[in-house]
């Protein structure tokens, strides 16, 4: 492709990237790309969210602070620069991140016009994060739990799960918490390797139990008190 | 031992329980117990809590509502029925849940006069639970994620773990909450069978990843921001 200057360089490919903490108006996309991590993962079995569960518990209204409560981040793609807008630095206080990724073609993304980003002409929502406070009683600390990763097929491979994480990891180290987890599938080989290479530890003794459903619903009933019966 | 009315049955051994909200009169027993829990998972070294920074971080001013933010239940025993005091039925709504339970013989607890409640004479801190919300995106719900559950050893093998495990399930289920979730060691069998017979399912494929110290602080440091940069 020619280019009118002609001292410029050769044009390389090149994507740019935000990260933005997500509201309202992005529920939409955050069901989508939900349901899409239930089938990578191969649980759509487990999948009942709705626009409208996922609504009314992830923002509330007024806000929470984000990394205090359950905060969602948006990782959006465009192909020219990404200008910050007013509303982007909200009271909030979370700082819109912004990158130049070098790619090595231009490729399409077949589902760029499902996922049209709420805040700008060809911003393309290409992924999520959602993370909440957690809390170490060893250490007497918060911590940040983060529960999904999940950047869209067309967008993997390009550092770009990395670029959020990083982005948990430095509000968490900001914030004084002492840890930063989340959880891995032990057969996920090249998931554990990069994980060790941001620097986390994998903890191989730990299971998670987890009680739900109706077993969970049984323990609604009120047991009868029997404090002071002889 | 000899009673003074002829007719009465014979005495039975027995204590009474209590599980009730902690604040921040509590901080010096929860202190002693997380010691005493991490002198039991052979964890000392990760031992760092102090009672100023648990007093900070798990029992803000004004308080938060129970089980929507760090929450702290605390175990109490008695050798006689607990009656609940003006103050336990406060405005925080958990309302403090009361056990008899029969003993095969009466036993010294050589830590009581170290554990005693600042609730009341008599009464002993035997345990805590220690519990926050967490999330499922599948779900599109929040849940509850129990951190620790300690008994201390002179009370141990009489179901009060399963007692404080079974209050936060029961607030759960009201709640509307999707799952308990917690970890155990995958070599404590007995754990395992114990909480399987809670209804529980173990996970066997996930593991925990933990970013935290030094490898943590590196992410403090803000990266160039390199958008727009050719």
């Amino acid at each position: 492709m020619s280019t009118s200057g002609a001292a410029s360089p050769p044009e390389q490919a090149a994507v740019f990237t935000r990260i933005r903490l997500a509201d309202r108006r992005d529920v939409p996309n955050i069901h989508r790309l939900i349901h899409q991590m239930a089938e990578f993962e191969l649980l759509t079995d487990l999948f009942s969210a709705t626009e409208s569960s996922l609504s009314s518990t992830l923002f509330p209204s007024p806000p929470l602070l984000p990394f205090h409560s359950f905060t969602v981040l948006i990782l959006e793609i465009s192909q020219s620069p990404i200008h910050n807008a007013a509303e982007d630095d909200s009271d909030l206080g979370f700082r819109p991140i912004t990158r130049r990724i070098a790619l090595k073609s231009v490729f399409a993304d077949p589902e760029a016009s499902i996922f049209t980003s709420p805040r700008g002409d060809g911003l393309v929502v290409a992924g999520f994060l959602l993370c909440f406070p957690n809390y170490s009683s060893f250490m007497g600390r918060p911590g940040i739990y983060v529960e999904d990763i999940f950047v869209r097929e067309s967008w993997r491979r390009l550092g770009m799960g990395k670029m959020m994480l990083a982005a948990v990891a430095r509000e968490a180290a900001r914030m004084g918490c002492g840890r930063v987890e989340w959880c891995v599938l032990d057969w996920n080989k090249n998931a554990i390797a990069f994980y060790e290479g941001m620097g986390a530890e994998v903890l191989p003794q730990w299971r998670i139990c987890r009680l739900t459903g109706e077993e969970l619903s049984k323990y609604a009933v009120d047991e009868e008190d029997s404090a002071g019966r002889p």
